[in-house]
């Protein structure tokens, strides 16, 4: 189902026009006119769904197996030095098009892509009982 | 098949002890021990897989549908702001153990994690003749 107002649903659906790189009944994945570096891909499902949490499984499973055949890709034609897979959810976490995509985003040493955080720790016990508390809502 | 000195496949295999939140034939996904944030989840294939460019498709898939579920399992649990699902592949993408995984972190507005680019730009056509060399190297 396509939300009205949602640029990504009229990109995936072909209702505005997309560099396209892949497309299936599902998903259509695009070159993102903003890239992080060149080659920077997005995988679109043509359904809307805000995010991971609203999307059904095998939905994420499919695009996960897309982002590995452009994440493949992306190495093959730029023979880049990595690759980030990243799938942002909320505006905290720097989702900013609040339809589910994930990013595939060719790396080099020196370029301005930070994914990089604090390190933190648990204090004894804190991460098993954490663990047991995921576990119980799996 | 474990690779001998790779400490990802000794805790995915059991034979180190970790905090796991889940557990297939295939993965274990445990308690990142020096997390972004609290909650911090890492997914391990139990086979070794240095990145998403050897991990085979059906797997990569299933990966994403775990980290569904566990970002899910996050939300609920933290009522965290956000979730960030990340897969790294390469030392210039910031992966820094050599065996595939896929983080799944809660995220606060005010917390110290970065995921973030300077925007780039096309010239004319640019993108769709890239696209076209992706295409054809899916």
């Amino acid at each position: 189902m396509k939300k009205e107002d949602c640029i990504f649903c009229k990109i995936a659906g072909g209702d505005i026009p997309s560099s396209t790189v892949y497309e299936d009944a599902d998903f259509r994945a695009i070159m993102d006119i903003s890239p992080a570096n060149k080659g920077h891909v997005i995988i679109l499902p043509k359904d809307h769904f805000a995010n991971v949490f609203e999307i059904p499984e095998d939905l994420a499973g499919k695009a996960f197996q897309i982002a590995k055949k452009i994440a493949k890709a992306e190495k093959e034609l730029f023979n880049c030095d990595g690759v980030n897979i990243l799938q942002n959810n909320g505006e905290a976490a720097g989702q900013t098009v609040f339809h589910f995509h994930v990013h595939v985003i060719p790396r080099y040493t020196k370029d301005t892509v930070n994914v990089t955080w604090k390190q933190g720790a648990y204090g004894e016990g804190e991460a098993a009982k954490i663990a047991e508390e995921l576990k119980a809502r799996l």
